[in-house]
């Protein structure tokens, strides 16, 4: 068989198993996903050595040791995975949700209900526990799960398949809901892509060439979790105070992730008296800089050495300890940089002016503002959802940190006597 | 200039035009539909002109008539497009609403807010009212407007985005928000479709090719506006009284719509007492017919001619008035065949078992189920919205009817006191 007969062999099989997904009720799916969590926890040792025999390989293979800790489950991270498990099991019910309801001048009601999407795909790299942490989502959100790993992390994902799949054999759901996509072959991306009719949603979690990939190819609707070069703005009525933590937060705390700040604007009016403390920070906490002309004035009357930054270094999202720096004329030129070269994700102000304050936000064209806090909050877990699928870095039907709710569509329901239309 | 040139200088003059929008308050954007309407009515004469240009080429190119006529603006049609201009500026401005909103552990304070898409391009066939409907639409929703008609009606376009324009430069909205994409060129709906970062959503309205060709061809974010292959099932405990005119209104109401129904399959139990008037009934409208062996059966006890349907037939949305007739053994397998030739559109029950219709909701993937309706309800108008840009016939983002609200996405607004992550 070929990839796009694999594929759709298994997305026919998972929408039909996940029938007894739509049947079930929010006790069901989650009794269910405790019983994941438990099987989890019971079979670690197995887990362990498949892990293992993945670690090995990806040794013998000269992987990055980075990317080899992102491959790596400890009995910890098991547990911790399990325990994700029973998070979202505590989580309430997406589905069966009335978003709207009213009744029209002919007595019909009408009711908008929240239902699963059907079969949804996800492509995803290295990181075993994505494997359990999107199959419970989709789960509890009453869809049947697609799940196409790394082939770096094959054993790892095909002895949690198993897991999950065994303890969903003790429960009303079948374990055909859940699907490992051969990641032996790219081609098998590429059918999850144009698996139209098929497959309802794909949602891939990677790199950039990923995500081109799936702008250029996929013919299935997406969820696309993309870059984010996200900024933070210090206004002219920032509390420099506060300043300083939200920019070294933003980008220092953990730069590897898609919340992290790459640049940092300030307005020229506190330039030279927040710049001096800000560089020598970013400095000493190891920050490689990237200044224009005017911050590039200042770091040199610290002795720091610093790069010009060009358009390129503008629009890069480093995910490492490099950031850029610009002395902006105004609030207007901030969001007009922020347009040229940001992604929508996350933008910040450090303002005590909440007229700048709502400005920056109607004018920011993205995800999530945050108005005097870090771009780190950016995340489901700390946004109050639960759990996350990723964060959307699109407009369309989810934007931000996708968590339960996200991974369902609506169903108008219209109730009648008869009516009909004259 | 070649057609992405083109487009892209229009979305880019679109997106600096929407900062306008952006800024406006929901009462200026209905000051500037009021404006457009007023408009509209005093340049009705230069309209009709225009139109009657298109309409003379239509014939001389000889237009199939029914074309013809959705190309026509009447004296009577424009003064309706008027009217719905003033309906839209009539309904609740959709920007700016809290969705959502939270005060989270550490102080934060968490709003999700809608907001405008930004620019979005609409591509549609002849009915230059949509010029009109989709441009008040989407204006009132924040947005700025990239309109690719139909060539054929270009110069009733071009008169009509003048008329809008004109208005607009009478009010705080810049009149750029409003972009007519050249028709000439069949590459200008390429270049829209793939205009990504530029535009930031498509919607097509027309033929199945012209759908086929978003879903293979967009890189930008679409909704699709398609096919309905709808059904009406008339269940084992349905009235049958209520079941023969909600058949008859969903088959020949509005034939050419998407919300007609093309299929109606009946429980076996009522069959023979319901199917001998079904048939008669719709032989009477001048309904061809395409039964299954049973409903081919009890044609031929009343001499009515039929076909015998096919699995093509089944699939065919026909959009005329021609309806495919079965029997089936159970509400289960009229949802299987609803599964294999519906296009999750919109699927009818007739019953007066609750237990059946709540059966037949959960187990119909589709944008809306009527129970005890006709399937024409499918309709923004008739469910209330006030005003409708298409029906999706999409999972993400909007599913069904779309209204002002659905041509908004949101942003999480998080404002702290200085808050970072530890």
């Amino acid at each position: 068989m070929d990839a796009r007969e694999i594929v759709e062999g298994l997305a026919l099989t998972a929408r039909v198993a996940a029938r007894t997904l739509v049947a079930s009720t929010g006790e069901q799916r989650r009794q269910a996903l405790l019983a994941i969590a438990a099987e989890i926890d019971s079979r670690t040792d197995e887990i362990i050595a498949a892990n293992n025999r993945d670690i090995e390989r990806a040794k013998a293979d000269s992987m990055h040791p980075q990317m080899q800790d992102r491959l790596l489950l400890t009995r910890e991270r098991i547990a911790g995975i399990a325990a994700g498990a029973r998070q979202v099991a505590a989580l309430e019910d997406p589905l069966g949700r009335i978003l709207k309801k009213s009744t029209l001048p002919n007595g019909l009601e009408l009711e908008q209900m929240s239902v699963p999407f059907g079969v949804i795909g996800m492509v995803y790299e290295a990181r075993p526990n994505v494997t359990v942490d999107a199959a419970v989502i989709l789960l509890m959100s009453g869809n049947a799960a697609l799940l196409r790993g790394s082939s770096t992390a094959e054993a790892s994902n095909k002895v949690l398949i198993d897991v999950m799949r065994s303890a969903l054999a003790k429960t009303s759901i079948s374990p055909d809901v859940l699907q490992l996509v051969p990641s032996d072959d790219r081609a098998t991306v590429q059918a999850l892509l144009t698996a139209r009719g098929k497959v309802d949603l794909v949602i891939p979690r990677g790199s950039a060439s990923l995500i081109r990939m799936v702008v250029d190819e996929a013919t299935v609707p997406t969820i696309e979790t993309g870059a984010g070069v996200c900024h933070v703005y210090v206004d002219a009525s920032a509390d420099l105070a506060k300043a300083l933590p939200i920019v070294m937060n933003s980008k220092t705390h953990r730069p590897s992730v898609c919340n992290a700040a790459e640049t940092v604007l300030v307005h020229k009016s506190v330039a030279e008296k927040f710049l001096p403390t800000l560089l020598t920070s970013l400095h000493n906490a190891g920050v490689a800089l990237h200044c224009d002309e005017a911050a590039e004035l200042i770091a040199k009357t610290l002795s720091i050495d610093v790069g010009r930054a060009t358009a390129q270094h503008w629009g890069t999202e480093y995910g490492v300890l490099e950031m850029n720096v610009g002395v902006v004329d105004s609030l207007e030129k901030a969001v007009d940089h922020i347009a040229n070269f940001g992604t929508q994700h996350t933008e910040a102000i450090v303002t005590e002016d909440k007229e700048s304050a709502r400005k920056f936000i109607a004018m920011s064209d993205c995800a999530a503002v945050m108005v005097n806090a870090s771009t780190r909050f950016t995340d489901g877990e700390q946004m109050g959802f639960g759990a996350e699928i990723g964060i959307s870095n699109q407009k369309l039907h989810a934007r931000g940190p996708m968590g339960l709710e996200a991974m369902t569509t609506t169903t108008w329901i219209v109730t009648g006597t008869g009516q009909i239309r004259s």
